[in-house]
């Protein structure tokens, strides 16, 4: 039993994220699939890349994850097959495995450019049903990584993500709001709960005093 | 192990899906369930009817499909069986079948008229509940197809689906806005690549000048 | 094969909800996972009291329900967990099983307090993932019910569900508005059916009249 998660931006009103699992099934019906994210902003990679390297290290190695947020559907950017932390990533080639890449350890990264691991027919808009299903499916069924298709040395990076420490301030990004009105940032926390309180936390034209009491409940 | 699919307009703030799950559980643990759809416009058929249609081919032969958008629970309309394709599809006779009836080849159609597959006591407003979910489970774990119910000849169909294809223009409708934005018609691409460039593209009051070469793109 | 439900505030477009899936199925791999309801109103845990009291007795005997709508996570306040009907439910102590509580038969209650079932290391921001998870999976992997903590005499209440009847009049309260606008109320449906007819709705400022044949199919 493999499981396979499902990263995508394609929303809940439309049966796409159905159909991939349809195709999957179809492949390989001893697959687990498991809904990561399907809500993610529309066509902003750097917001799946966020959602896929947080919740990763809580899945089983083995996991098979499929991301499609995929601004570039149809045009001649790649898709990438990535190995790290003995779990597979499969993400199209436009920043989305950033922070795995920027972040895990020992990888192997490929282009999935395998036409035996596709659908017969591939569609110029929909790759999540025509690609990255059927792959993952492949894989799960025991496709050794290597034949999805060649090494690949230069994948597409976001700004790296790491802050900036400095004798006079910490510098960092707001790296994603969830549905509470967090706002996730790039500081690490270690960083952050040794500054000397009290501190002031900057974001834009915003100014929060805080003390270091309130911040010992903050974390990662 | 079946595949079940649910296809509904019961969105995510209740309970409902989950309550079908568990009823189809409760019968046929080995069921595979996969939710299709469930933010579908409420109490439009018209629309399900689509998802429904395009997705099922997607998947594998044996798979059982539960479609419940269903503004006449409690009235008297009549809940369809179908089989077509290799698969079961259950649904109100409100059209929602309309276009798999349409455009799938050899099929056999039936009411969803007996009891001994239902729940033991009917809701007048929860058929997806009570009497889908449990036919659903029953076809999985064997129900032969015919015990469903008496055959059923003059299903309700919505307007035909079919695009007019005249020498002075294609003539079709938009038949869902998805997440994205996309507009998909029922203009079958074939008839609209042949179309000789440029050409005009009329959608209600709005006109957009359309070159070939940016439409080749286009699929589906 | 062990049914987990999952009852979140935790919504769509992050995803806390797909983590717990892989904590769970990264400890019991055969578990089948059913989300209950995840778009329920943030840190309101009377909305998620509904939910969980209305779906449980659809699923099977066996079924454990991991509920997480805890605005006091990171406090003192305890977690439950509740043995009723043949169920498991696990949930912050905020009144969310309230109406497990009130009014399922023979109940064993304990405060999920053994770490032994949680992940190495908890966070005080995320128990559904650290927590509510593994303390599942556990349980669905065969560990007794009474491992879990100490015996809890005393959980946090909602105040009591049950309607007021009195000579002029059903006094209750709306509980929830579903996704299709409907109204639902804790007037027991037997009370209402049986009131003399014609009668008066009040809801606030509102006032609706009503005939009783209007009634007949209302329900639950």
């Amino acid at each position: 039993m493999t499981i396979i998660t499902l990263t995508t931006d394609f929303g809940h009103q439309d049966p796409y994220v159905g159909v991939m699992k349809g195709v999957i099934l179809g492949l390989c019906p001893e697959a687990r699939i498991v809904d990561l994210v399907h809500d993610l902003p529309p066509h902003r990679p750097e917001a799946a890349a966020f959602a896929l390297w947080t919740a990763a290290p809580y899945f089983p190695a083995g996991t098979i994850h499929a991301a499609v947020v995929d601004p570039g559907v149809g045009s001649s950017r790649a898709i990438l097959a990535l190995k790290a932390g003995g779990q597979v990533f499969l993400a199209p080639d436009n920043g989305l495995l950033s922070y795995v890449l920027e972040f895990s350890g020992p990888q192997e990264l490929r282009r999935l450019e395998n036409p035996m691991l596709w659908r017969p027919t591939v569609s110029s808009t929909f790759h999540g049903r025509d690609i990255f299903a059927p792959a993952a499916a492949h894989l799960a069924l025991g496709t050794p990584f290597d034949n999805l298709g060649p090494t690949m040395p230069d994948p597409v990076r976001l700004p790296a993500l790491a802050a900036i420490i400095r004798p006079d301030g910490l510098y960092g990004r707001v790296i994603h709001v969830d549905r509470f009105g967090n706002l996730i940032t790039n500081l690490p926390v270690d960083a952050a709960a040794a500054w000397p309180a009290p501190f002031l936390i900057e974001a834009g034209p915003a100014r929060l005093d805080h003390l270091a009491e309130s911040y010992s409940q903050a974390e990662e």
